[in-house]
């Protein structure tokens, strides 16, 4: 099975300019998660939301490099049960012009 | 040849928590369905959607994940002829901050 | 390279109903061509979007399957040189909850 | 790591058309770039950004598959440890009926 949780929008400390380190900034997170679903043993899409929100507004990440790295810890911590992981983190308003996200993908064994 | 029913909106029973089986919510439906076409046989998408819909507003499934195989059982019933099928199911407005879906890939033989 | 021509809107007729027999309805075509670009020779995306609107108007095709097929011949009629192809046919206001399409993928030698 | 660079707007003079080398027209750019991430070493997303519209506004390109190679060019310049890029170059104006691109991905090693 796998997770799709789209478009989680919320604010947060992100970025390494100095004004991105006083100001929260809208950001916008996709992530797929495929996992071995059986009915005794179900991830809840709900409690995932709350530790993502919650990671990224605790760590204050830098670089949305070390925000993926940092995203993919705690959720493995949480879910060992993770076959598949990807994350992708946009800064929709930090260039006028267009865009910008980074993305990681893991296969975990 | 590859069939896409894309954006499938009707309200329907499915979660598990209490007030989701009490009130219908929206769900969305996304599916593709690969399967062998000849000219004496095809697949009639107007059938594909009435059954997709008759079958999740019937079993009022608890769990996404349920919902997707019981899917998927009731379509290979009705089509054995189909080689890959993919279903994504949304509750678009179950979480307020973003989008949440469940989705399975089946490749048969 | 590869040409991406999406969203291609028109009417025409199309369908095996009978008020899709008489009435023209909206087709939303995307497609994908790859091929070997040189200096010498390059595909014009405008002459192949007139193609596809021509053969399609033309052709009157009863299932979408049908449609797929005569677009792929005689785009690689005119263009021998495609590596690999890619059409997809929308429907897009034929059924009132979803939008429905087919598509094909060829990998030609 | 993976940077997404999507929806970067702008006006360039692009294409063979006449009127197309006298009038700047709205190009529409998407990009991805792997790379290798390490702390001391990171792509800045903001400079690479500038980079593309620099080289497309100066470069004032004819053919759009030229547009793509010439990029693809200057980034490896800046960034010899990109190891996989894709970019696709939409005139998003030009056909009244659809949106045309072109696309290539360069895996490197």
């Amino acid at each position: 099975m796998k997770i799709h949780i789209e478009n989680l929008k919320f604010e947060t400390i992100i970025g390494i300019l100095d004004f991105e380190r006083e100001t929260p900034q809208e950001v916008v997170i996709d992530l797929t998660v495929t996992y071995p679903f059986d009915d005794e043993k179900f991830i809840d899409y709900a409690i995932m939301v709350d530790l993502i929100k919650k990671d990224l507004t605790q760590q204050k990440y830098g670089l949305i490099e070390h925000a993926l790295i940092g995203l993919k810890k705690k959720l493995l911590e949480h879910y060992p049960e993770i076959k598949k992981f990807s994350i992708k983190i946009a800064k929709p308003n930090i260039m006028p012009s267009c865009k910008v996200a980074l993305s990681q993908t893991w296969k975990l064994k």
